[in-house]
């Protein structure tokens, strides 16, 4: 990990001075590395070549930090994770520009594994992911709809985990089926990891999470709680407000709202939900080879459903 | 070319319907396709796979169009070539996005190259070129220096131009000397090219450049013409105002100053330069198989000084 930080950091080495202390900046304000160390561990029990993991978990998180940059310029946020965000500090102009800077620099890490097929999911990963956000953007705001939902948190978290594991297993001495478990490894744990990250915003306490109790609701975003609060609530009238888009202007609504689905059952089953995806992650690791990094991909996954932020 | 056009506009067809027409609608406003014509023609004249080429053409001309998005969007501009820009047209949120978008497509179209030494010169030359932006971005605006200033043109314009020569070459069943030939000659075209660029920027009616004239210096940008005339009339009090970044409170010294470079020999030695470039470019032509493509791409060399935008 060590190394994949260095390798991340260098990567601005030779560009202007500004960029490189945006660049170190982002790096150090901290984030789990959950794309690295999925890619490490699932390259390590697999024997893939060490450099080649390290190049290809760089390239992972710079890729996951550029989508941050533009992501925190879209919502106009000031802050990630406590830290003020690039956009909070420069210009647009200049926020956009290091976003594509350092998707370009995961792209040339991408290309270093030398490995083709690798270098085509992660282009095609980065369209899923940008065109979910678009599609996102473009989608009328209340739209309660479970497979919307599903679809949305796949374009957003785990088609990037799951690239990550796969990307891993793809440049080990691995067979195909072998791959396809990894894939399905990576998929299953990043489709845990935004559900929870979705209920956390609910049961969070704002000094952990970093951003207020309900933050998705007060945007119009309607996540996994939510929406089976509506399908166990359908004639609660609060919910409307959501569902029509006027959660803006009608006093109290979303706080309501925030309130009921916190103390209704929606969050345990929420829960549930993301402990069957971990379940079924871990299942996938069950022909893989014994050993402390099988051991620790388990604890990830289990981690995804313990973590506090 | 008809294949590229086809294959760039393909790239969204599994995309969010209104990024699909924000492509088209990018890939209809014009452009004179000077990359994917360059990539086209080196390749067909070294014997490059059809099919590759094609790919190849595409990639760097969807390379191009999200740069040209994301520029649009920093500089705030609403018309490119007398269209409305999509910045103009869209939120900058999905603006950026859809330069996100291309990006990602362009780098997926480069993958299917099958070609990994392609696709990291490709990835590098994005980072050249977002870097370049950068550091325009953060230099003091009126930096009157002739080697920045090739820097600069080499990073916004020949960087991409060579590399798509190059490229174009490396697909082909050609030795290093001829690639090598082909970078040359890529590079010596780019610069040309936007030493012209720079050139019609005083000389240009405004009609046919789409942008008011002398629309760099307004905007604090020094580029050949200027240097030039700076150079032979260094005591002028007008250039303290473009040096000093005074040029906005400055009551008509830019208009001044436009009117001077205009009607000074600096027009004619920066064009006289460009020409340099050109004949150099086309010396890089000398060793490679005689036929339509190398006579085109002379010609293309030569269309870079005579063209009226």
């Amino acid at each position: 990990m060590q190394e994949v930080e260095a390798l991340m950091r260098a990567q601005a080495d030779d560009a202007h001075p500004d960029l490189r202390a945006a660049l170190a900046h982002l790096l150090s304000s901290g984030g789990k590395r959950i794309r690295p160390t999925l890619g490490l561990l699932v390259g390590k029990m697999l024997g893939a070549p060490h450099r080649k993991l390290v190049t290809l978990a760089a390239a992972v998180e710079l890729l996951h930090t550029a989508t941050l940059v533009h992501d925190d310029l879209i919502d106009g946020a000031l802050l990630r994770r406590g830290n003020p965000t690039l956009n909070a500090r420069w210009t647009p102009a200049a926020t956009v520009l290091t976003g594509d800077f350092i998707f370009a620099r995961a792209a040339k890490l991408a290309a270093e594994t030398d490995h083709l097929p690798l270098m085509n999911i992660f282009a095609e990963t980065l369209a899923i992911i940008v065109n979910g956000e678009l599609t996102q953007m473009f989608a009328s705001k209340g739209f309660a709809d479970r497979d919307n939902y599903y679809q949305r948190i796949y374009a957003k978290t785990a088609s990037l985990l799951e690239m990550c594991a796969r990307a891993a297993a793809m440049v080990s001495p691995a067979d195909a089926s072998t791959i396809e478990s990894m894939r399905q490894y990576g998929y299953h744990l990043g489709m845990a990891f935004q559900i929870v990250d979705d209920v956390l915003d609910f049961t969070g306490e704002q000094a952990e999470v970093g951003k207020p109790v309900g933050s998705d609701l007060f945007q119009g975003l309607i996540t996994l709680p939510t929406l089976y609060y509506i399908e166990k609530h359908p004639t609660d009238p609060d919910i409307n407000c959501i569902l029509d888009g006027t959660f803006n202007t009608e006093q109290g609504c979303i706080e309501r709202l925030v309130r009921k689905v916190r103390s209704s059952d929606a969050v345990a089953t929420s829960l549930e939900e993301a402990k069957e995806f971990v379940e079924k992650a871990i299942g996938y690791l069950s022909d893989m080879p014994d050993g402390v990094e099988r051991q620790a991909l388990e604890d990830l996954a289990r981690y995804t459903i313990n973590r506090r932020i």
